[in-house]
């Protein structure tokens, strides 16, 4: 090592910049280069949904960082126009081309950062997606060229390709700036890859209720243009959507080209492959952000999750490491979360659907509730559905949706998860309660204690989407709403299997009901479903449990008989 | 044990409603009874500066549960304006008092529950606290009276006795009813037993900016009334107040008069001991709720923590023990949140100076930043003081203040500290990430790295009333703001010792300063002045730090010179 040592940083957005930076804190002598093939550094892409839809005015609020300010205040070098085409890691040699000028040259390295980042998935067989008027969104210069068509062509449809993150967060900034706005997904549900149906089926309602279009478990075929070779309509395997303007938003893929063509290990999710000090298969050639494969902290399987969270992580870890530290990176546990219009929708560890392929013998509640005590001004409902291992009592992962704040308990979550904690440890928090910010119990609590009832026997639940099932093949069974009249009258779910019984009535009323009656229980958030439940078993009951969530958590029409 | 389990419950607000139901979901058959001296139960009393205050409008929505409803739903008897007088231990029987026929009689017994909660501290010497227009706050009918006296008399000046929660949620309930109020308080600051003075203090600017007026450091010595016996001053050591309504809220202390009497064990503390599942020194009697002293997850100290949102947990735990289950309480890290008019503050674990007692050797973190994306509408500041062991890394505690979201952190912190995290595990929490919901990394993320980055000798710092103190000395160092010419302008500190070098001009200003100086750095939120820190050593500076939270976390004045 030479007395002044050189790092070479590819990639200039995220991780990147980061790991340039850490590293100049940790060793205030060493040469540091960041190789950028784009014009900008430290671009907030995460911001670019809402530029688009006007909440951020001006694009320079997600330039985070100029070239010249990592030059000014940290003495790092920005090559931008600047691609890296080989390493040569015998030589330790980074390869790159001016883009503008092709001139080739060679960056001596000691260590070698790759933070190249990923690329939204185009499908090459996707006739039209060269049209004009298709976009993806990962750049400002993206964002501004969504802003330029939308000033010059003043379009009226837009049809977002994709239900996920991006797709959703785009829908929402289209349908923002006024236009008609479809959403095609080749799954049936919206965030298919992110949540079970309980609570992605809320998201749906909340989309159809803003106005837009959904057209899901349908693979667009082809994007057809104009004369003028302008997109006009998706083409999808059920349908022919208008569409002035489209947005791919099918997904990521890690751009690893570099580091393959020079023989580094690459995973089976197509992700390079790292250690937790986040060094590839060559030890002088660290790697990190979206071009990386992560470790699933309960799993413990690879996983890519592409996040601007992540990257800044595996920054710091990889300045540190390579001016001689030693830090490492324990995994992400596929936190994520994204406003939906006037939802928030949150995920973090494994849905139910990924606990039993993971090989857990899962234990779910689906609890809803205020974000903070129901009386208190702004109060707004949440449901989230905490899965748990039935055999270790471990929580596994949390869903939640609603217009309150979810935001926190997904980070509760987080914490309680990265440190193995059960629903005993949940449900004994001592989170921070006064009526402006919680209730007594904090729904996270009441989500661990439904499922510590449940792992007791105590507790008896079934999910909507079986209620809804029964209802929909006509079985026999009783659905007994525990409402108060006004409350059903409000809102009820109207089925043949549906009666009213108020809870404070139920105790005199058993006698009506027959004993071997298969009873479904439900109320508005589930507490006195639950209630009921117990009640009934004590009336000796056999066969009685309520339906997780209750109205609030239903994801199905109802009907209102009040005036 | 007869066929039928029998418990009697003492007490109807918090802990012993919940004891009295999770008994009955957890044994439909078992005879219970809840004993409550007042004609209500379940009041959510926490609310109750918030009615005061006009944004809770009736205080029906304060009234959780009817003694009906527990009749009705849960077949849990309740005996209102009844007083428990003696437990007579031997026979298993409790001794009660109808209030208003005297008619005594006994319940008999196989479990019973103490959940007698606390009473406001009403000094004996303290004299004039009898006069009209003095009030406490705890229940529902006294709210109701203190709106009663401010719509019958119209008073102008309050004055409210104690500037902990509830005095400052008081003075908050006041003002927004549009008196003069005046915040008396024997310690040095608000919040004194919650916080350290780098976050109490920026309360103490929220106060004072709300037209609050504090006496500070100054105890009560009388109240003086008007020839009605009405209140019309407070006399403190040091001033004579006007005062036309007057809160005294010294805090509580726990009822364990029947319990003493019975010859139950009481704590150091003043609350009645209890095992981790909660049964008294008779392992017949359970108690929990703000009667009980609790255990400090971080010290394992006994405390008293009276909280509506342990007593709920405590309840839990009883029911399920008094019914044959087998449940334990971890104990609590005396997390507590309040909103001090437009301010959130909070804070969990303990504090810098309770670590130092506790004979931890304690390193800091002050870290202001934006609540979300700063780009994002909406974005707040807050500031957070991470508080760790420099041995374990093991986080102890954390405090915060600011206009944004300090519940989220408080509560991640919350669930950190109880599983014995450190600042390595915060550090790389997966957090969700998304601009409307968060910054890439969030606050904790950079506050558990700056303790890191103390930890590893990199970063050095000092307190701002460190920095204060030596201003005020006169002493010699530079106070070197690294921030721009603008960001100066508009608020910087006025010290002599005080000069402006930009961040990015630095470098080459580096031969101006003298190689021997004493530097302190400061910017907006520290990022800036860390990285000076750590360029100036690299050229060689030997006595260099910033100032931890720099200008966003300085709690006094500054000077603004643009026009």
């Amino acid at each position: 090592m030479p007395d002044q040592r050189r790092i070479v940083v590819v990639g200039g957005m995220a991780c990147g910049p980061k790991a340039a930076a850490r590293a100049r804190r940790c060793d205030p002598h060493a040469h540091i280069t960041i190789v950028e093939q784009g014009a900008t550094v430290s671009e907030g892409s995460c911001g670019l949904p809402y530029y688009v839809g006007g909440q951020v005015a001006s694009n320079k609020a997600l330039l985070i960082r100029t070239p010249r300010y990592f030059k000014e205040v940290s003495n790092i070098e920005v090559l931008t126009g600047t691609r890296a085409v080989a390493i040569h890691r015998t030589a330790h040699e980074l390869e790159v081309v001016e883009i503008a000028s092709g001139a080739a040259s060679r960056l001596p390295y000691d260590k070698l950062v790759l933070a190249t980042g990923a690329t939204p998935v185009s499908p090459p067989q996707l006739a039209g997606k060269e049209l004009d008027g298709v976009f993806t969104l990962t750049k400002i210069a993206d964002a501004d060229a969504i802003l330029k068509e939308l000033s010059r062509a003043a379009p009226c449809n837009a049809v977002v390709v994709g239900a996920g993150l991006i797709g959703l967060e785009s829908a929402e900034a289209l349908r923002a700036r006024g236009l008609n706005v479809s959403v095609v997904e080749a799954l049936d549900r919206v965030l298919p890859a992110l949540l079970d149906a309980e609570i992605s089926l809320h998201a749906e309602n909340e989309l159809s209720e803003q106005g837009v279009a959904l057209f899901l478990g349908q693979r667009v075929i082809r994007l057809e243009g104009d004369e003028h070779n302008h997109v006009r309509r998706v083409v999808t395997e059920k349908e022919s959507i208008e569409a002035d303007i489209v947005i791919l938003a099918l997904g990521y893929h890690p751009n690893v080209e570099l580091a393959r063509d020079a023989g580094l290990e690459i995973g089976s999710t197509g992700g390079l492959a790292v250690n937790e000090r986040l060094q590839t298969s060559d030890p002088d050639i660290y790697a990190g952000g979206d071009c990386v494969e992560n470790t699933h902290r309960v799993t413990g399987q690879k996983i890519l999750a592409p996040m601007g969270s992540t990257a800044n992580k595996h920054g710091r870890i990889i300045g540190t490491n390579v001016t001689g530290g030693d830090d490492t990176f324990p995994g992400v546990l596929g936190t994520t979360i994204v406003k939906v219009f006037d939802l928030n929708v949150a995920r973090v560890g494994l849905t139910e659907r990924e606990a039993h392929e993971a090989g857990f013998k899962t234990v779910v509640a689906i609890t809803p509730g205020y974000d903070r005590a129901s009386y208190y001004p702004g109060a707004q409902m949440i449901t989230i559905k905490l899965v748990a291992d039935a055999e270790t009592e471990r929580v596994l992962g949390g869903q939640m949706v609603g217009k309150g704040d979810v935001a926190k308990r997904t980070d509760v979550l987080v914490a309680s998860i990265s440190l193995n904690g059960t629903v005993g440890d949940v449900s004994n928090l001592d989170l921070a309660y006064s009526p402006p910010f919680n209730g007594a119990m904090d729904l996270l609590h009441n989500a661990a204690n439904v499922i510590r009832n449940k792992i007791a026997g105590q507790a008896r639940s079934i999910s909507p989407l079986e209620v809804n099932d029964r209802i929909c093949k006509g079985e026999d069974f009783v659905l007994l709403d525990v409402r108060s009249q006004q409350e059903w009258d409000d809102a009820h779910i109207d089925a043949c299997q549906c009666q009213l019984i108020p809870l404070n009535k139920l105790r005199e009323a058993v006698s009506t009901l027959p004993k071997d009656a298969r009873i479904v229980t439900l109320c508005r958030t589930s507490v006195r479903a639950y209630q009921a439940q117990r009640m009934l078993e004590g009336e000796g009951f056999k066969d009685v449990c309520f339906m997780d969530g209750s109205i609030v958590a239903w994801p199905y029409a109802v009907t209102c008989s009040s005036k």
